[in-house]
């Protein structure tokens, strides 16, 4: 099923088949190289090469010191690779970047009556004093990145959908990683994002999943504001 | 920005800004192996090391016989990955399937509004030849697939967002292929998915966004059904 392209592919996809014979999960440490060759009776070299693949895909892990183990599976080569896609367009209207934006505000909506059934009537300490960190953040005009992740990661924790909560922050970290790398300006009016933070929060907890999409759409208006500023820029002011 | 885990990130990511310093774009050839080894002032092994990380993750392709270019940065790692996890936890009450599922319908229901200003009004013969085939098959109780993705693909092919179009096909493409590696059978009442095709397109063309999101649902109720059944049935019967 493996259609990664390079060589070795046959090998990577043999390895990926004695991982599940074997019923090994994420953690659980890999065969060794020399077993593995003997196993499939290919070249060490072989081997090598498809661990590298597999590595690059966090379907293994290797561990400096410690070996290699079954990878996470997590979506790392989704957003290495997306990232790239952002650097590569950045001439081109950063439409890679909003892209990335418009589905980060896709899933943030798609999940309002889940969140609703998950927060109405609760009182939530944790969002609270992310929120509080963004706003101290923001008035010495530095930027909270750090605060923000905590907040959007801690809102999804309780959502079941593990796939949704992981593409989430995928997005979350190319947005934030790309938007420094492309020397975007940070816009004037952050602390609009602070106020649609709490907004969504304050939203849920009432149970009202129609402001919590408005305060969502609040929450982007900024950063679309900074994509256009810098989309209208000259290249050279855009480019890393 | 690479975080990816294995040997020669270094490398890894001075390559990639090789392509990007150079202005690179997807399909331009790029420089040999004995280049890079000049530029980057390394040895062939960590370049070649690299270059299959970044076949890994779609940066580069290597076409054999013709050699290395820039590669599409398609989602394809992703769904490699994803597939990975879906085999990896099949015992586990197919979680993995049922999340990538999830995220297909919260894909289709993000854009209904967007789909209903592009079809309102609209005839498509294209896709009323796909749901016909579909039916068609359906009616001698064979699969679909081919059909099932001309359509979704068609249907989506005139949203501007290239990412949502390519991540709405990569988890068609996980579930299609997983469906089957799993040993699922399929649902007996697989004509209820052909209508619900109908029943979409019907919607967007009278313009009606509420029916269409209807629809969404009502299409993935087989599938859904059938994977309630296999997470039922004992491990055995549904391990590939």
């Amino acid at each position: 099923m493996v259609r990664t392209k390079g060589a070795g592919n046959g090998t990577v996809e043999r390895i990926q088949d004695l991982i599940l014979a074997e019923g090994l999960v994420p953690g659980d440490p890999m065969p060794t190289e020399t077993a593995l060759c003997e196993r499939l009776e290919i070249s060490r070299s072989s081997v090598r090469e498809a661990m590298r693949t597999l590595a690059s895909l966090d379907i293994v892990e290797v561990r400096h010191g410690h070996g290699t183990f079954v990878g996470q599976l997590s979506l790392a080569p989704l957003v290495d690779g997306l990232l790239f896609r952002a650097r590569l367009d950045d001439g081109n209207d950063l439409r890679a970047l909003r892209e990335v934006v418009e589905l980060r505000i896709a899933l943030d909506l798609s999940v309002a009556d889940q969140l609703v059934e998950i927060y109405r009537g609760s009182v939530n300490p944790e969002l609270e004093s992310h929120v509080a960190e963004m706003r101290e953040l923001a008035g010495r005009r530095q930027p909270f990145p750090e605060a923000d992740a905590a907040f959007h990661n801690a809102l999804f924790s309780r959502l079941p959908n593990s796939l949704l909560r992981q593409l989430a922050q995928a997005f979350w970290e190319i947005h934030t990683t790309a938007v420094p790398m492309l020397n975007i300006a940070q816009a004037d009016d952050i602390l609009v994002t602070v106020d649609a933070h709490q907004a969504m929060l304050t939203a849920l907890e009432a149970g009202d999943a129609d402001a919590y999409r408005e305060a969502v759409v609040e929450h982007y208006r900024p950063l679309g504001r900074t994509l256009d500023a810098a989309g209208r820029a000259e290249t050279g002011a855009v480019r890393a």
